[in-house]
């Protein structure tokens, strides 16, 4: 076994249909909380009615600007506001972040989709077109619920793009730079969870069964994500959603089989522990296979990159630090990874090939 | 999936052969301490070389009574310690928390055994006879290292007992209170880990890699154990330890195959992961060729406890609160596991029976 430093931050998970409506002002007193700042989108501000709410934030914007903070921070500022309630995906809850980041106040999260940030550290906003990122502890939700129940209308492409980016936290776990044995058990039990559901979710989207496991494995990959970090996966990730506006979870469903190609041959454990987990031989048919049972997209082509766009994609990875991936990452290998999802080619096989330090 | 509540506090695990000689200082200077109060036992001292230190409390006694505690804590204050950093096992952890709670002081544990104590929030300390225990925040370390080099020279008679203390905190997880399917992952995954390694550190003691799988063991159980709370067998052991002073982790050992055998019929989590993990059909063989393959003790009256006790000891288990063992328990279950467990005589099948609320 290697050794391993791992970190988690406090957590009070609370997980079941219906716990939201049941719980939430509970919970929030529970914080000693009395003054309430809601931030949301307009669809689920219902379920503040039992709250002592100061100020409602509905502003909630996609990929958390800048402007939108300064406003919601003042909103906070002016409400005297001792603590925030974030309901909604991880626009919301990024939203809260960037809140709790300036202010220092408490966060009860409410989550509705499978970004899994509700239990990271990471918090994220964008200054125009620069996208700024940090790990901070004040940001981490102090209390997290989960509430199927609340997942039952959101729309079927957005839950198979939403748990595939789980699905990737999960994947990705494996050889992160903070990989350790207790985020690949985690990350292990993501996989199977977010696979066994999958399928059954988008064949009945309000099934709460099927929203249940969904959503524990959101869960269980944020946990993962948390301690793990991320690797070339979402590396690439972030450059195809910010230079090109490529929508993030799509593109981490399309991109996922490429990159666990590559690394495949180097982490081992991608073949005994996710393979098996996806209930396939090897990660990459097994992805592959999921993604085409949910009619995911499969070309990065369909979902809004040119092929004049891929120089530029390349030279913008290259420019990331890749010196944690397992496995020897070059100008050719990010080509060859993005040639192939560009076009929705995997490699025929994924043969072994020199690795960086210790496989694992 | 049933409906959980999960409470994790926040945690630093630094776990590898030689971590502590190497980044002890680096740990203690990282929470801005510079003022060390040393708790330990005498053989541990050397350690602290590198630290700040400004006082050892080297007076660490079992059961951590409440004097010790005192003299404790008059060091500290003389000292105006910043920090309390324990090196050794269940007590030397026991006597810092117990610091902690009176002073607030935060601890970084070094842990020579298998008690599991240092993830936990509960504390526990003895005033004469009387066992006095609580949870609180304030007591679980802030950095936890795990060093299977500190572990080497444990003897193989403490190793066996206190492993199967470990390996009884992970069986218990499967029914206490706080059972969830997180504490499911982590307990399956400790009765694996120590199950595997067990038996090649009772042949080969000073074994670096079985040390290793066994303190990763320990700490997989501590955790699960932290958030499951304890059930049946770890209210009958208090019972065992504190009115006929049996020793804690053996009882441990013999025990829990009975209690197990008791609970499998209404925890069917028992007999699909437990049993597995240990690499049997179902987790009361499974436990008992373990401890037949490790030479542990077998029967109640090996260990000190007279066939007069019996009924006394009955009557202190059935003044303990037993409502939440997910299998009805009263004088005759009780009587009929201890007088078993006295004898070293187990059922000879495991019946299914009337089980209280929903099976898990």
């Amino acid at each position: 076994m290697r050794p391993f430093t791992y970190e988690t931050p406090a957590a009070r998970i609370v997980f079941g249909p219906g716990c939201a409506e049941r719980v939430l002002a509970e919970e929030v007193e529970r914080l000693g909380a009395r003054r309430v700042l809601v931030v949301t989108t307009p669809r689920h501000t219902s379920l503040a009615a039992s709250l002592p709410v100061v100020a409602t934030f509905d502003g909630v914007r996609p990929h958390v600007p800048e402007e939108t903070v300064d406003d919601a921070v003042a909103v906070a500022t002016w409400a005297d506001a001792d603590a925030v309630v974030c309901v909604g995906g991880g626009s919301a809850t990024g939203t809260a972040k960037a809140i709790a980041l300036r202010t220092a106040l408490p966060i009860v999260a409410v989550p509705t989709t499978y970004a899994g940030s509700e239990v990271t550290p990471v918090w994220g906003t964008t200054d125009g077109a620069r996208k700024i990122t940090g790990r901070s502890p004040l940001v981490v939700p102090k209390t997290v619920l989960y509430d199927p129940a609340l997942t039952l209308t959101l729309p079927a492409t957005t839950t198979a793009a939403s748990a595939m980016n789980a699905m990737a936290h999960c994947v990705e776990a494996f050889y992160a730079p903070g990989a350790n044995p207790i985020t690949d058990l985690v990350a292990a039990e993501g996989v199977r969870v977010i696979a066994d559901a999958l399928p059954g979710v988008m064949a009945d989207p309000a099934g709460v069964t099927g929203r249940t496991g969904l959503l524990y494995g959101a869960y269980l990959a944020g946990s993962a994500f948390a301690a793990a970090g991320s690797g070339l996966h979402h590396k690439i990730c972030h450059v195809l959603g910010g230079a090109f506006g490529l929508p993030h979870a799509e593109t981490h469903t399309v991109l996922l089989p490429h990159v666990a190609a590559f690394n495949e041959p180097a982490v081992p454990a991608l073949r005994t522990r996710v393979a098996p987990a996806l209930g396939d031989v090897n990660v990459t048919d097994g992805l592959t296979r999921l993604a085409a049972r949910i009619g995911a997209p499969k070309s990065l082509a369909q979902i809004g990159l040119a092929k004049d766009d891929l120089d530029m994609a390349i030279k913008l990875v290259l420019e990331k630090d890749l010196s944690d991936n397992p496995r020897d990452v070059g100008e050719p290998e990010v080509r060859r990874i993005l040639t192939g999802a560009l076009r929705g080619r995997l490699p025929a096989a994924t043969a072994p090939s020199p690795t960086r330090g210790e496989p694992r």
